[in-house]
């Protein structure tokens, strides 16, 4: 068996373009993964997050995400300690308690990106979020019965929902062996 | 306010790396978009696919999925035609409902990409499946009540698996505004 070709086809500053044997893929510099937040307040209220994202030139609803170890300040961080972090950032709460449910590939056919996905709680306000530097995000605390019908009426109003969202919403409720979670 | 920047980093053969005032991120070549098939058989079996994925090296257990529009003979084909033909091609069953769920980015801060979601009823075995060309797709028919705890086990046994799949398992009984899909 020959061994594989891996071509760059272009090095960017934060995504390189590369070919395997002809098959075409992009990758993050920073390879350490993405991480999305499930989290849930004392009063059972979920955060979800409002922004503006280049690439689709559009306002998305998301749950809290972000990219592990992306900063140099943050190069060491764990997959917990970038979750809580980001959480922090965008929402202004901090968790005291976050678990790892499931990761995996978030789009195998055109991107080695590796997405996680954690529950937090335990959460104390601390600021009002909003995201680092320019990101500029709009912070929901919406009832968890009322999620799903959330994220459907804003879809109504034209904002793009990346589908992941209700991965969160069934994490809401279960584990990833779909057992109750019981949070 | 001035105009967006666009460039184009690399035009490769399916994807397009691109910078838009900085900001670099991917797009298919073709874009009409793709599909994610949530199917139940009469006998209320999941449909999932196993497969060998060349960006992550590695074996994933997905729904079957697809691009709608990517080959020439099919270039006008609507999302719902789309979603029949891949799910035929990939696990030989043949739907006779298909009903769109929702559909949006699936990575947004890296990719223009847009993925539906669709829920198949009403199948027909026609022939073995396997994919197209050299996909080399196993089939899966797991009862649904099995589906989390299959998909866990796999992980467990080292396949990678997209948190996307977790959103198909919440639309095998929910709508996108979390009602009973009554499917």
């Amino acid at each position: 068996m020959c061994p594989d070709e891996i071509r760059i086809l272009h090095a960017g500053r934060y995504l390189r373009l590369l070919s395997r044997n002809g098959w075409e893929y992009a990758e993050r510099v920073h390879p350490q993964g993405a991480v999305i937040i499930v989290a849930t307040t004392d009063d059972d209220r979920v955060l979800l997050v409002e922004q503006y994202r280049v690439p689709i030139q559009s306002r998305t609803l998301e749950f809290p995400a972000g990219l592990i170890g992306d900063q140099t300040e943050f190069a060491d961080e764990s997959l917990i300690d970038g979750a809580r972090r980001e959480l922090l950032e965008e929402t202004g709460w901090l968790a005291a308690r976050i678990d790892r449910i499931m990761g995996g590939p978030s789009s195998a056919g055109m991107s080695t990106e590796v997405m996680h996905f954690v529950r937090a709680s335990g959460l104390t306000r601390v600021h009002a979020g909003g995201g680092a530097g320019d990101e500029n995000i709009t912070v929901h605390a919406v009832p968890r019965t009322e999620v799903a019908r959330f994220v459907a009426a804003r879809m109504a109003e034209g904002f793009a929902v990346d589908p992941k969202v209700y991965a969160g919403i069934y994490f809401l409720d279960h584990d990833a062996r779909g057992e109750s979670s019981g949070l």
